[in-house]
This record gives structure tokens, sequence and C-alpha cells, in this order.
């Protein structure tokens, strides 16, 4: 930090299980990637390359060698997982991310209709190539998932093999863990939170009150993602209580007196 | 593209009549530009110096420069046009469009009262010199044109020479074609497309649920503008199928059984 | 400018009292930096490093070099200093602005309560050190201030010692001033300029709707800050009539006949 403050809440060091910031690259130049990475380099934890984007950017390879030299590890979005699954093209799948030589995969079903047993047994099977991060949630607002089968999903997609497992809300925040309006499904995070280990959850959250929410339940180490990049400085600041909407909640630990 | 996946709608090849990216440069450095090349050159088809930009930005000639390197036609926002026009210097406008050598130019009266009859008239001389594009519809929420009158005016107006025509949405989305909320106003373009040829309207859609809204009703060779140069691979992602959006929409044309 | 358009407001030349554009960086680059000044150096007076993110930032000194070299001076956000001085620190806060040589500097309240005499104390000290912007207005949506308590804070602020006063809105633009939807707090406003005079206060004005409105009461030279990167070439036009949203507004002056 560039000067000394008083009363700051302490931050996981990386590599870290908790206060993981996950954020969305969806086009980014080669060029913006090093922007990003000098800024916000010390504070991101993992890139998602959003939904399919990686299809169509001709700059994929070049960007991947930068995140890496880095030490930040990449995953390509849910989205492309499930295009590939519902071509039948799953061992393509698994092909592309050996050529890419990919540490970290997503296994989600927001855009299709897929047994959970079935989503169940492509977790164990990508569990046994990369690390698997697997999301839970609709992408279609229509759909209500309700908590006890939330929990129940992402038990069976831990015990499965994920590593974490993630809730949707989309690059809006508007589905999933959220309401149309991007108001949080309280009741929902709290009943999770009974069953499921605080660390075990990665809760996308690109919108600052959504953030401001998890931060203030959970404190300044919850898992965040879908964060946009140049939204990662000020969502630390909000980590730390820097920014008007956490000024005081981290204060009462050791406060002056 | 990275990887082969089946079953994605085939693209119209640049140069093209159909399936046009038009995107809104309101002020990028040349640096920006590059880096924007580097990602969406290959997706973008032309690019609008929105308003008058032109008017303050220093690196006008330069941003040309990088931009005309890239084969990507560029042309000033109609604002333009309008702010010659209304300031008796349409003289000086069209030697503006010498000087800058540019090969397209916007005609549009979304800012002042002008007869259509005049509109028609510049549209024929500008098009003795350049490309032009003609754009309907008002900025004024509040000016309210009928859908006949919208038909009569493209149709007048592609007649005087215009290559296309474009329909009104600001930066913002939210006039013209949309209600305030962003909501398309979906009547009057079905009744628009029953007299006008798809290829010749470019559809100004600036929010993400618009795109989404004219891809799923023409599909993913429609015109689209007013895209911001970070939305173009995601653009083009739902034009593709390969975004939660359209992720249905064109699996049944070949879908594997 | 780029060519010749009649009837154009008159801006101020810098350095200047009126049309005044602060400008907010929430974590750029030095090379975003760069870019930000290749485009918008012209019209940008003064830049608002946002909240405490200068706590965080990697790139502090590179980034405050780049601003200097360009002479355009830096401030620390209002709530770095907030953050000091509810921390018992404010002697650190006037080393650190001496450390980082800063020769402006933010007193604010927006945060946390102080008593106004402190307030004014604390301006008192660092006009001694800095030039003083204090700013009005919570950042709490609940916290309504009636207008001749703006006023009277406004006008001891001002006495003593503060350059410039500050109405306050966030990042957002949605308190303050404003009310939560953004719209503007007009009939105070309006109550503000019979007794503050207009070059003294700096309205914070982030969404173009709320630019548009300050710049329509009261001219091309009202100051307007909190202003994206991004937005100061889009401001910059709404200042000069080239955007539709004030396109008639100054054709009056001097209007071809």
């Amino acid at each position: 930090m560039n000067y000394s403050l008083k009363s700051i809440p302490e931050r996981e060091p990386k590599p870290r299980e908790r206060g993981y910031t996950m954020a969305m690259d969806k086009g980014l130049s080669v060029r913006e990637v090093e922007d990003f990475l000098e800024v916000a380099g010390d504070y991101v934890d993992i890139v998602k390359l959003g939904w399919a984007t990686s299809y169509v950017v001709p700059n994929l390879q070049k960007k991947l060698d930068v995140y890496r030299a880095a030490g930040i590890p990449v995953y390509f979005g849910g989205t492309l997982f499930e295009a590939f699954v519902v071509r039948e093209q799953f061992d393509d799948y698994r092909r592309i991310l050996d050529k890419y030589q990919m540490t970290f995969a997503e296994v989600s079903d927001g855009s299709l209709d897929m047994a959970h047993e079935d989503k169940c047994d492509y977790i164990r099977k990508l569990s046994e190539q990369v690390t698997v991060l697997s999301e839970v949630g609709s992408k279609d607002a229509e759909k209500i998932i309700p908590p006890y089968m939330w929990i129940k999903l992402m038990q069976a997609e831990l015990d499965a093999g994920a590593w974490k497992v993630i809730g949707e809300a989309r690059e809006g925040g508007n589905v999933g863990l959220f309401r149309s309006t991007g108001e949080v499904r309280s009741g929902l995070v709290e009943e999770i939170l009974t069953k499921i280990p605080f660390e075990k959850i990665l809760w996308e959250a690109p919108q600052k009150a959504q953030q401001v929410w998890f931060i203030k339940l959970l404190g300044a180490n919850v898992n965040l993602g879908n964060i946009a990049p140049s939204e990662v400085i000020p969502l630390e600041t909000i980590r730390l209580g820097l920014r008007g909407d956490t000024f005081d909640h981290f204060l009462d630990l050791e406060k002056p007196c």
C-alpha cells in the first residue's frame, strides 16, 4: 500500500481460498490486459474470458501468454462448455483445454437443460484434467430455483469434484442470485450459507451495490466474481472499508479511542 | 475462429451489405483505436465519430489514418452535418469532407427542423461526393413519427441516393426506434420491414437487449449500429448464438441428433 | 478546433475559474492516463483520484508524474481525507500530501459525522499547505440537507479558506444534489446560486442528463466534476452546443439570418 492507515481489515494473501476476486475479460486487447495487470494484478485472482468470446477474439493465444506471465490463471466462460456439449462436441472441448494449456474450466448449465447427474459427470471427468469451477443458477430470469435446491445442487457438484461453486448473476447482475432489478435475493444467500462453506462459493456480483451487500454480510474476504477489469480497484477499496459504502463497517474492530 | 463448432450461423464476408456492424467512437485515443482494431477489426464494418466529437478531438487526422490503414471506413456523425447546415455553412461541410478525404457521410435531421424535400436535396448533393447514410427519427423523445411516415421518409431518402437508411436510437438507445425505457417499438420495426428491404436499413441498437431482439427477429446478418467499441466482440457472439441470449436460436437449423 | 463553425459559445481559456472540468480517475494505468491526456488534455482542468483508490493502486507515483508533466493538477478524493481523520491520523495525511507534492486537497464529511466547526478548522489548516476544495453534501441518500443549510455550510467553508466548494453527487450521481433517480434537485441548485457566486461552485454531475441540465441553466462555462475520463470529450461538445441535447441552446446568440 502507498501509505499506512490503521484499522484496515486484513486480506488473505495470494494464492488464497477466501477473498478471491474473479474478473471478466470480454474482449480486451493485449495492451489492455497489460494495463489491467499493471493496476490490478495484485488484487485479481483469476480471469474468466466471458461466455464464448474466446471463440471470436483474434488475440487469444497472446492474451493467455500475458496473463500466464503474470501468474493469473484464466478460464473459458461456462457458456463455451455448454456450446460444445449441446453440439455433442465434448471431446473437442477437452482437446481445446489441452491445446491452450488451460488449468481451470467452468461447468455450467445456464443456457441449456441438462440432467444434474450428467452435469456432475462432466465435473467428474473434467476435474481429472483441470481445476473445475461449477456454476449453479439459470441465465433465464423465469427459472427460479428454490433455496433447498441451490444447496442440493451445490453440494452434489462439490462432491463430484468442483473446487468451488459459482452463484450465477451474468454480466448484468440481474438473474440467479439477484432479482431483475439487481437486488440481492438475500434470504437465498443466507440459507445457502447455513449448509455450504463460505470459502467454497464464488458469488457473481457485477454491480457495486451487490458487492457492498456481500462484503457487509460476509466481510472483506468474500469471494466475488464477474468484476469488470476497471472495477477491481474500486472493489478492493470496498473490501478495505475505504469507499463511502463500507467506510464505517470495519472501523469498530479496533477503532482508536 | 479459434476452434471449430458446428451449427454456427454463416456470416456474410466483408465487404458486405448485410450483417454490418457500425461502431461509435466518441473520443478514442490513437492507441485505443489500435487496440479496438486488434480485437474487433475483423468484425466492425464502419466507424462513426459520434455526433460532433470530431470538432474537438485533437487527434482527428491521426485516428483517420489508423482506421484507413486497417481498411475501416469512418464517417462524421449526423449532428455535425446538422451543425453546419443550421449555421448556413453547408459548403464548408463539403470542403471538410474533402479535406479529410471522407468517403461516407451521414445526413440527418434529429436535432433541427428541416423540410423533408430539403433533406433529400442534401442527400442528392452529397451522394455525388460520398456514399450517404441517411438517418430517420428524432433525438427528441416527444416527437413520435407514425410507422407509415417512417416508411415514406426512408423510401424517399433511398430514392434520393442514400446507400442505407439508419433508424435513430442515439448513444443511449432510448428514442426513435425505442421507448424511453429502451424497449423496442416492435410493431414499428415490423411494419417498416414490410416495405423497405432488410439490407437497406441499419438499426441503431446500443443496448444488448435491443441487439438480441433484432438478431432474433432478423438473424445473424442484420445491420446494427451505435455499438460501443468494447461491445463489438460481445455483439459478434450474440450474432453467432454463442451468448446465453441467443444460445438456442440457431441450433435448430442443423442440430446434431 | 479542427474546423470553423459559427455561433459556438466562447470557453474561458485555461487556467480558468469558470468552465472547469474535473475528471475522476478511479484506477487508470499509466498508458491509460497518457491516452486520456492525448484526447482530453486540453479540456480537463483537474483530476481527482477517486475516494481512497490512491491507497491501493501500485502506480501512484508514476501516474502523478504523467499528470504533472501535462500540467494537470491532481488531488486525492475526500474519502481519503476522512479515512485519515476518522483514524486520528490527520498529521499523517498532511505528510502524505507533502510526500507526493500535492498542491490541492479535498476536505469532505460525506462518510462520517464531523462538527462543522471542526471541518472548517481542517480547511483552515490545509489551506496553509495546499489549495483546498471542500465538499458539501452527504453520500448517504437518507441525509437530506435543506437549501438554507447548504448555503450556510458553503459560505462558511469558503470563508475558512476553501478555493471552491463541491456539490456532492458521488460517482453514480444519485445523492446530494440529485434524487436517487439521478434527477437534479433543481430548486436546491437555484436557491444556492442566489447566495454563492457561480464560479465558486464545482457541481458533481457524472450523468449526461445532469451535465445538460447545468449547462442549460448556467451556460457553457459552468464548473462540472466527477466526469469519467471517456466522457470529457462528450461533455465538451455539450458545452459547445454540438450534441443533440444542447444543439439549439446557443444558436440564438448570433444566429445567422
